[in-house]
């Protein structure tokens, strides 16, 4: 949970080279997923760019259900920003509402877990929760990118804001924020938005970092992990793209995809809604400066961003082992059967290639 | 590792049915992985058929770097099915060479671990390893499906092959075999092909199915959990698709993917080397079958298998807890943010009306 710099006597080090375009194998210190960093192939950064007809296939004209006008037509609203309007009034800038086509839903009951046969054990909930789409603008056309940094915030300050409803209600254990842009990153909308499913369990990859994050922490002498990286990319540089007062974007050291981006909060807090208003003003325009970055290093490419904070119930609040962070994914590879059976990712670009790229953009 | 039915008095049930077209949430046995079963949309098989232009997507016109007479300019050839003829002579029915684009090479030394920074730990390595393609048929347009049984098992036999010389290299730990087929699941070539990637560590997934497996054998009396789930699942009968005297195939109890398919061995084995000759006829022949259901039921998907088996270590050769087996993903829907995030998984397509759909295909 210290930034002290001087735990890492390594850190005037730059990475160690095994020579030049030597493809290496690295382990993710949080999850201990080992990855391949294949840069061999020499791929360069236009070589992952979007032409016009990929574009094209991201497009649905306007009006839509999420437009304004259509309120009374979409799932029930359950947060909004308006200028002191009426629920369902369309003077809004962000709007939640419940997704009318639902994984989850409030609807079913939240029961115990059932057993099918000794060999599968308690396995089986109905599928209670809750999945709701944030609709990040009124306006059809105006990507996410282009809202202004305080719009952005409005829309950061609504996740949090469901994310404190959920978390007052025991039958939530687990919150996931995402957003999906672009076809193939699974949007089937046009209109900008995001989604937050709440669930009563807790999921695979949250039990995944918790736990690395705790033997992290155990072994460590009590140190977050994610401090721990933050303050060694601080000082070693090579990985960092940007980094104003409170946040930082990097590329992580072992990741799955080519320029995959975290987005991490200096101070140590496991709990997204913990981040008070001068942070989220903060979030909200380094998160506009990597999203732009992106655009213009790979023309608009469609991406997911998530929010990884600590499990709903109170026994997870301010944990002193976690720390909460946002992780962004453009889609520029296709995944195949390496991945799917042996969880190892091939990487074509390495993040040290990946952050220097990112970092030198300068916008106009 | 039984096969006892009797151990299972809940197996006459049916499975629970929490009402008609609720969506739930199921945890796998194996990995302890939640998935949302979400199938209240009411999609067909005939809503995942691809159309004609998704097809041509995949085709690229021969002959290409795989066809006959253009062996001397691929990698070196590491093992081949043929009729007595010389390495590289264009005789061969299968062929397996070395990529000549690999993601890992044995051009690189296989070294120790170095560290950077104390946060990262020991985590880095050279790319050391094998990259090889199994040139499936000398035909350029013959799909995998289309060739005869014994072909197929000539390809199944040369995987063996292969992760045999493996085996005996100690400086490999750990070997998947996985084919890509089509553009969307990865392939870059038209030519059927298959891969195999041996590398100096054991994989996130095969970690988590061992440490998975271990447990349940521990926790169960000693029993396979492979073997108690076929036993389950041959008296059930409600997610088989197909069987033979050796082989079993089915959906799984809380799939990720809708119509995904695993292909288990009746007999335990937790090495897929140990499969003999019979057997290969015996795999091959289900194998076949399913992808011929898969190829008529989606028209011609793209699609991945892979090969699940125990690491090539010695210590892990014949393991009474694990028990190789065959996984098949066909490519239907996109994922997005909340996979990527939470590492749950929404599935359109319940594994009960999937292997339902499967099992009543007739081929004619």
């Amino acid at each position: 949970m210290t930034t002290d710099h001087h735990a890492f006597p390594e850190y005037h080090q730059t990475a160690t080279n095994f020579g030049s375009r030597m493809a290496e194998l690295r382990r993710d210190p949080l999850v201990q997923r080992w990855v391949i960093i294949s840069d061999k192939r020499g791929k360069r950064p236009s070589d992952f760019k979007r032409t016009q007809s990929s574009k094209e296939e991201d497009i649905k004209q306007g009006p839509c259900a999420f437009c304004p006008g259509f309120e009374e037509g979409t799932g029930p609203e359950t947060f909004a920003v308006r200028e002191g309007g009426e629920p369902n009034a369309s003077d809004w800038r962000v709007r939640v509402i419940v997704n009318k086509f639902p994984a989850v839903s409030q609807d079913f009951p939240c029961g115990s877990a059932v057993g099918e046969g000794t060999v599968f054990g308690e396995c089986r909930l109905p599928a209670f929760g809750s999945h709701e789409v944030v609709i990040e603008t009124p306006n059809h056309d105006t990507p996410f990118v282009d809202l202004p940094v305080s719009h952005i915030c409005d829309v950061l300050k609504a996740y949090q804001e469901r994310m404190k409803i959920f978390r007052k209600d025991s039958r939530f254990k687990f919150c996931q924020v995402f957003k999906n842009r672009g076809n193939k990153a699974g949007a089937s909308m046009t209109h900008s938005h995001s989604q937050i499913l709440a669930l009563p369990i807790i999921t695979h990859n949250s039990e995944d970092e918790l736990r690395g994050a705790k033997e992290y922490y155990d072994t460590n002498g009590e140190r977050c992990i994610f401090c721990d990286i933050v303050a060694h990319e601080t000082v070693s540089k090579i990985r960092i793209i940007d980094e104003n007062e409170q946040f930082i974007t990097l590329t992580p050291y072992a990741p799955r995809f080519p320029y995959e981006v975290w987005l991490i909060p200096k101070r140590h807090s496991s709990n997204y809604e913990s981040v008070d208003k001068d942070e989220l003003q903060s979030m909200a325009a380094i998160l506009k400066l990597i999203l732009q970055k992106m655009d213009v290093a790979f023309s608009q490419p469609p991406f997911n961003y998530v929010i990884q904070t600590a499990p709903l119930d109170p026994a997870n609040w301010d944990l002193p082992y976690y720390h909460w962070y946002l992780r962004l994914v453009p889609h520029l590879v296709t995944l195949g059967g390496f991945e799917l059976g042996s969880g190892c990712y091939i990487n074509p670009v390495g993040p040290e290639k990946a952050a220097e790229f990112l970092r030198n953009i300068k916008l106009s």
